[in-house]
């Protein structure tokens, strides 16, 4: 399997998420007709686009009772059970390391500042159904929230199985992970009943979560009536090569990117010449018996490629102008690259952590920034899940010491009453 | 001045940012104009918005020189850059002390897992001219960016004096912050060029600052080619009061909101029956010679308000119900109310912190969530300005002994060669 060869100097990688403006007009009008109308616009939704006629009767309830979660988790084979517990205790540990500190501060003139960090109070998560169930994504984006301390989760996955609820493995993973509620909706029209309430589903603060173009056009709709996590573009990773790396396992890992998706991109950084050819050897032969390889063989002939780079400095700029998802570093020193990585969301250290352990089980989350956004954002993480909330506290000697740089100030942007209502402290009168 | 009265338990406080299709519309073409033509579409843009022909001369150069920013500080009173200077120390010192740490945890098998923070590399700000210059908000945006190490600053604001550069307080402002380039441009034109880069403006990574309709539009349009901050919506302060406050004061706290703008909202929430009837009279003797009484007068007719509250906990209530951007706490026990606060942008305790010390110089941000916003974000801190990058470092030890909890997660998801890119580290050869 041969790939395309290009130059560290002639490398360019620009990805943009799809935009498709009829798609934005169903959006809009979806996420209109949801917020006028509620819960009867997102049953007329759920029974057209998700072919659930039976959402059109009152009866049928959106949520999701409490034993349908036990039982998925229940009817888990036992060593799938204990690798999703093993891979939701390391996923808690981590996020736990990342919750932030209050902040006080004394000021220069007795005055105290202040910061105090608070969850968001509702949280919605959407899980896609059919085949991208993922429970892995179910844990990465329940878990931070649950450390950050949100007090109210509610899940949305649409109706997939025959049963006319969600995939079993979203319900399992929800189940270990622990929600408040599960609703069986899905689409534009379960992000806009997050985000305008429908109904049982309960309106929330912020949603985050996956999905597929509807979905994520929805977030863009609903945004700033609501909060919103970023929007995913396609998937990628980066496998920065030296000559001590084993052409077998860059060539596997290679794959593990391709076969997600026919956009998932898979690209070999190295300044090993003779890495490049044993690589293709080895991708030749492990596609041959691969599941799904053509899916795998064609996202590496539209965005695999061989970056040469001449010096280490060349590679590192290769990665940094890029700013993909996911880097590995099959290096002699990989900690010395670490420290030269300005923008990437995830970095794999060394032969042995092939991207899939951080995907599953490692602890730090798998939802990171796609098409360069690494370049200014960042994973989903406790933060997401966190606002802060900044105070000030002047005494009055505080306040009359600096009244005149505040009124200067106030005047200069011609807001009078601003500075009055400085000046009115110093009339006298204090609190009664 | 009579304000309308509520009792908490009918409180009801929804604002919405003000939305207008056309105005998209417009917006939509003129950002796509930027990227496709460049620098071409900025001169032709600023030409007719901002009624400057002269922009059309090729020679017309965007970029303001270095001088023009060391002439317009140089030219305010001394008084004035005194202020300037103790305000910008302060913003400084607490935006330091929110500065977090790189974070490395051990595995529960030897395997390291860490978060590093990295600056954004390149961020623009914008900064609004005519009426709506503001020193202080090019202080609020510029240095928590640079106090995150963010290497390459880059403010944009419209021509505005009769030389057709910006205002002079916002170059002075940006001379005393300190940033990289100043560039003579406004609008959604400029959003768009600091998006796609043109010409001379070069691309950022980020874009933040206040701006008009067509400013925060721009914004919504290029978000995810490009990170943004939070898009404004109307400025407003609830004043929580019990029977120990100040009328007179509180009246001058309300006022100092009111004078904004029209849409400008101040509510005082008291259980104290007898404070409304106080303040109201303050209200208008304090309005009466007020520069920008009718503003102020509208504001409060259109967004003022008494909430009535009969206990202490229902007045808790209506501030976090209401998630409004200020809260001044003109109580007994300010601190034992910011325990119980869990909605707002930023809290000011006790008589003595009017809202005006923190607009300008306590310290905190002054760029705060509004139409209730803060229910799920937070003010501007280093924290927009800072990107984590996550990593994992998997010994071979730890890697096999977990290799079955991998594999059984990958398989469970359909993920084949995820799977077999851990298990052939099994297989031998290792690293070379």
């Amino acid at each position: 399997m041969k790939l395309r060869r290009v130059r560290a100097r002639d490398w360019d990688w620009r990805r943009t998420p799809s935009s498709d403006p009829l798609a934005r007009a169903a959006v809009e009008e979806m996420v209109a007709a949801v917020r006028q109308e509620g819960e009867r616009a997102v049953r007329r939704l759920t029974a057209e686009h998700d072919c659930r006629p039976e959402a059109l009767a009152p009866a049928w309830s959106f949520a999701v009772p409490r034993e349908r979660l036990q039982a998925a988790w229940e009817a888990l084979p036992e060593t799938l059970r204990e690798a999703l517990r093993a891979a939701a205790d390391r996923i808690r540990r981590f996020h736990e390391a990342q919750k932030p500190q209050d902040v006080e501060l004394a000021g220069t003139d007795g005055e105290r500042l202040g910061m105090v960090w608070r969850p968001v109070p509702r949280v919605g998560v959407y899980a896609p159904g059919g085949r991208a169930a993922y429970p892995s994504s179910v844990l990465m984006n329940l878990i931070p929230a649950q450390v950050a301390g949100v007090p109210e989760l509610v899940l949305v996955s649409p109706p997939s199985g025959p049963d006319g609820f969600p995939h079993p493995l979203v319900l399992a993973a929800a189940y270990l992970a622990g929600v408040t509620q599960v609703y069986r909706v899905g689409g534009a029209q379960a992000i806009a009943a997050l985000a305008y309430g429908a109904g049982e589903i309960p309106k929330v603060d912020k949603v985050v979560g996956p999905g597929n173009l509807y979905v994520a056009l929805a977030k863009r709709v609903v945004m700033g009536d609501v909060g919103i996590d970023s929007i995913a573009g396609p998937s990628e990773v980066f496998v920065v090569a030296d000559e001590t790396a084993n052409p077998a396992w860059v060539a596997a890992d290679l794959l593990a990117q391709a076969e997600h998706d026919a956009e998932a991109g898979a690209v070999l950084v190295t300044t090993a010449p003779g890495l490049a050819d044993a690589v293709e050897a080895e991708l030749a032969r492990q596609l041959a018996d691969l599941p799904r390889r053509e899916l795998a063989a064609k996202a590496l002939a539209d965005w695999g490629a061989v970056v040469l780079a001449e010096r280490w400095e060349e590679a590192v700029a290769v990665v940094n102008r890029s700013a993909p998802e996911h880097v590995e570093l099959h290096v002699a020193e990989p900690r010395r690259w670490l420290a030269a990585i300005d923008c990437a969301g995830a970095v794999f250290l060394g032969p042995y952590t092939p991207e899939p352990v951080g995907d599953y089980y490692a602890g730090p989350n798998h939802i990171l920034p796609t098409h360069g956004s690494a370049r200014y954002a960042s994973g989903l993480s406790v933060y997401d899940f966190l606002r802060r909330i900044t105070y000030a506290e002047y005494t009055a000697e505080t306040l009359v010491r600096h009244t005149g740089h505040v009124t200067a100030l106030a005047r200069a942007e011609g807001l009078e009453a601003h500075a009055r209502a400085v000046e009115i402290r110093r009339q006298g009168g204090g609190a009664r």
